[in-house]
């Protein structure tokens, strides 16, 4: 990851991303941390792929399942 | 990325790009920054497969779902 | 893994973490020690992908295999 | 890629190359650049894939999609 | 691999340790050496996948077809 | 590849290969050119799978596709 | 592959080995040389995965593709 991209997605510390999933899945949380590989820490994490909202908390996110992060607004 | 490819990567941020992801999808959206994995940061950003758009606005998407990424005119 | 995220995994040694696999296994153990490719050593593992869970005692899982690892609350 | 292998590939800018993708997809395209992971720029490409070419015009295919490479006659 | 899995791996030498693989079989086995891709070679190795033992004797089993490692007792 | 590997295929430039591909398809050529990744370049490539044999001519064919190449007799 | 391990292999030039590959198949040859990524020159080599045994003859053969390498009897 660029220092750009790196610079980007630490503004985003501590607000809420979605992170869509290789497996489909889709998820929320608020970001903690992160690295150059793209692993993500979240807090408050939720599985909302499908209607019903599965909480997962707090988890460490593999950066290589993720297709796409989803940024608040600029 | 060679730094002939990132150049010519660079001449397309602030402009509209079209990426198709190994899943099938077609992404568009405006290039706003991206790194040597072909990591990308898009705003504006649509998913434009089916016939229904869907606004995704402003992500991060890992260059390693990428098959192309389709520029404007030269 | 940056440093920031091996500090927080590194918090958890000695408690009881779930890990997510690739292969939608849900794995639960006492993390002993991991790496920086997020290999882990857990003690007193179970699979609880199914109702009936399976004793796995002491295993070293290969980072590659693991979408996410729930953390103990903050 | 080796020098080797770039000096070929180097040779053939400007001319038109097939590419067979991993997605059985057959590319037509006018050599831009190219860089070590065998990214390719393409001019006025064309998906040939089927009896109904499709243009794709100017794009950037990455490198590990491809299968071969098909060069014009020595 | 980190030093300090590759110390408690190095504890298993001589001990028979369970290694599942990605391909769903369950191979028992003697461990002789290891390095830090987890490639590990085994002696009296044994594929218990099924009811129906068979011998493997001794191999080389690559690293990147692991799972995860069942180590005996602490 | 280490030196001892790339010795035996650089007595196999100018001679014709047979190499089973991933995708299970056999492609027969004569080698011009190669790197440590096992990218070949080949002269007169026939795809010789199918009963009935298609010309691919001049090729680069890229080495992560590639399951064997079968050599010339010693 | 660690050195220890390269002995061990090194030990088996000449040798007839076994090698099970990711697609099932199960080849049968004389090592002649390999590298650090499990590359192998194989000499005599043989398809003996059904019945049928086809004659391979001599053959490079991709690391990436191996589960595991049968040795000879220590």
């Amino acid at each position: 990851m660029s220092s750009e991209i790196a610079k980007i997605l630490g503004e985003c510390v501590n607000k809420v991303i979605l992170i869509k999933l290789k497996d489909k899945r889709l998820i929320r949380g608020s970001l903690q941390a992160f690295d150059q590989h793209m692993n993500l820490i979240l807090h408050k994490t939720e599985d909302i792929t499908d209607n019903e909202t599965k909480n997962l908390d707090y988890i460490i996110l593999r950066g290589d399942n993720i297709i796409a992060v989803y940024l608040p607004d600029k």
